[in-house]
């Protein structure tokens, strides 16, 4: 038995992505608890040229989507950035939810060595598949998704690693 | 081909860990440029009940040593969270690297199916390998590894996505 790279991708996105829809529901109660306007939190970020939390959620998404489609050779639907409330960034987690769950696994699986180009800092970089996935698109995701969290809980949303990580 | 349970977990945690050593010579530069104290550094937080740098760190270490050994089968090595420095944050993330060195690739292959038992709040809670290795093992590494470097970042060191994702 071996690790197939549909088990390695789509759904593994899908769960944790699932886990920040919640994790957004929670936060809007926040917002909602404490009359904060959702703009103002949707705008909040950890340093001032750091990306805020809306972009956070997109690029999450969006690297998300990237790696799926890409895997799977398939084009990546393109979603636009114009989120201005929990909802639509909700809504934004749930048409990546939806992209994500057209992709079947037998389009992902044997991408181990599909070449992957990425457009990064303006010119062509090389990637097989799985060091694509592995080295690039894991790290990526978890680091925009965390860092989503991370900025509702350093401005005081009441959230636990649990949340994050949801039921593996 | 497919991926194996060792290709996607010891060389994994190594890049990211080797990477998170970098980001903490990067802190310690910015520490001394600035005269920070170290242990001030260490001592940073996003939120008053969020663990500190120092223990993200030793979390992520932790994190990724515990994987290893639980899919080969082998005694964890303990490490005492006495840290003090970035030196010393480094000789953790060092010894957890040369751990992960002595694991071999048939140690972990075929460990999909293996069973890994977790103390979760107090509770035993059972795992098949590769659910413990997609679903918790890497969205808690990279959490707490996330959540360093967002720690530093918050805090004003220079440092920016490449540092954590590294040479993919």
């Amino acid at each position: 038995m071996t690790i197939s790279m549909y088990q390695a991708s789509a759904p593994r996105f899908a769960n944790i992505l699932n886990n920040l829809a919640a994790i957004l529901d929670k936060a809007k109660a926040h917002a909602a608890a404490k009359k904060i306007d959702e703009q103002v939190m949707l705008s909040l970020r950890l340093y001032p040229d750091m990306f805020a939390l809306a972009r956070q959620v997109q690029i999450a998404c969006d690297s998300a989507k990237g790696a799926v489609a890409r895997l799977a050779g398939v084009e990546i639907p393109k979603h636009e950035d114009s989120e201005k409330s929990f909802d639509e960034l909700k809504e934004r987690i749930a048409k990546t939810l939806a992209f994500i769950a057209t992709v079947k696994a037998a389009q992902i699986d044997g991408s181990e060595e599909k070449e992957v180009v990425l457009k990064l800092q303006g010119r062509d970089v090389p990637f097989k598949g799985l060091q694509y996935l592995l080295g690039f698109a894991w790290p990526n995701f978890y680091f925009h998704a965390t860092t989503a969290y991370d900025i509702l809980r350093h401005n005081g949303v009441e959230l636990g690693k649990r949340d994050f990580i949801g039921t593996p």
